[in-house]
């Protein structure tokens, strides 16, 4: 019998969401799962690692005895200490999520449902993300049997090395129109902080925006969603060089130091 | 006479560290400069944003009438504050550093750094990033003269859209070799979590690690960085598609839902 895949779990909305609990369920029967996760929300954290406070882990009750660890830190965090201090061996696959909200378009760096899977890529352990639309009222059951198809595709199917699986489900889940690769969108969060006022005086603010209506490619994942679409953009985040650049600049910026040398020793 | 250029100035190594400091000073002549920048330490924040805290921003005194200000955040927050509530006009750049420590090969996601000057990328404002390898005894002093010249290049030659300058300075800052543009290395940090003891008898962890010794292309910015010279690495990160990928693989993922909904019709 072929043993089952070692994945290991993890998201950004915390370790008692209801989206991990919903991605656990879909995976404990197919697969050796250990869940370690942020013990608070982390949305928005990125790839941010904690570099300037102790890190702790700490083992939480998980039904069926799946082992599952708390961490005060960040998703990328929990990647760390998971692939460092508390598993054994290398897991197959990283999955994260299923994120409470969209994680479409330009959005990606500032994920931290992603930045667990990105985590994941730069130890050469391939990743997958997982978020839902819809914010407010996520039915996480009406797509959970979506998500093991995707999974062991992706076991089958290896990645490149560096590239991560960046899925979304769209906001209306009882009508799914398919399921398509797509290119990462242009769309973003246009920020509009909002200015409050604190009891003893001093203003603070929340960082809030409204999502832009930016003009999308057809294949992006935000045009898709918008059509009823999962959508899984595979996103490279190995080596980010502008190659153009380097080929169009690299004679100036030669000239640029012996400019610079010129201008002290004429000082 | 030309306008002085507008320069948003930030970093992650916080608004009282030495090297933000002298990144001002190798500016404030030939620019119109403001400062934004963190209160605290906020290296490995990478492009992390506060979404779940308020944030604040306080006036910070500053030699010759600069404009200066520390928030409660990351440079990602700094960044969209400055552009949201601080600056009356979008900066013509942003300049963030000079970091106190290496950000090449593949540490650049996780730098605050780069990070600061990514959300400016994010939001259509050209950006570089400034880093000086020796963490330990950083001779800022030593390379402020090369920081102009740079910044000016890039205001009268602009990067793509999308595309950010990331620019280590060498360890030996006495005999620098030369400036050249580069490709992102492969070289990362190999994580070597620190297990410490709490007087109360938990276990707690410092992430920590060791530089990995990758081969390294001659072109990186790891491998110039080692033979001297100042390494400008163009980063892209407006799509971050790896469209190989979906090439290959599109029409299994359609296939993949079909069969996905076919398995539950069956059950």
């Amino acid at each position: 019998m072929k043993q089952k895949p070692k994945i290991l779990i993890t998201n950004d909305d915390g370790i008692h969401a209801p989206g991990i609990k919903m991605l656990w369920q879909a995976l404990v029967d197919h697969a050796d799962v250990t869940i370690i996760a942020p013990g608070e929300d982390q949305s928005g954290r990125g790839l941010a690692i904690t570099l300037r406070a102790p890190l702790q882990i700490e083992a939480v009750e998980w039904e069926r005895g799946t082992p599952a660890w708390k961490v005060n830190g960040t998703p990328a965090d929990c990647v760390k200490l998971a692939l460092g201090v508390v598993l054994p061996h290398k897991p197959d696959l990283i999955v994260s999520g299923i994120n409470r909200g969209s994680n479409s378009g330009r959005t990606v760096l500032y994920s931290g449902t992603v930045g667990g899977a990105i985590e994941g890529a730069l130890r050469r352990v391939p990743g997958i993300a997982f978020s839902l639309e819809d914010a407010n009222h996520p039915n996480f059951g009406a797509i959970a049997h979506h998500i093991y198809p995707i999974v062991q595709h992706v076991i089958e199917n290896p990645l490149p090395t560096g590239t991560i699986l960046n899925v979304n489900f769209p906001f209306d889940t009882s009508d799914i129109k398919g399921m398509k690769l797509a290119r990462q969108g242009q769309s973003y969060w246009i920020d509009q902080p909002d200015q409050r006022i604190h009891p003893e005086g001093s203003p603070y603010f929340w960082l809030a925006g409204r999502w832009s209506d930016h003009a999308e490619h057809e294949e992006s994942d935000v045009a898709l969603l918008q059509k009823g679409y999962i959508t899984a953009v595979p996103i490279h985040i190995d080596e980010l060089t502008d190659h153009d650049v380097i080929t169009a600049q690299q004679e100036q910026f030669g000239k640029l130091f012996k400019g610079t040398l010129k201008s002290i020793e004429t000082q």
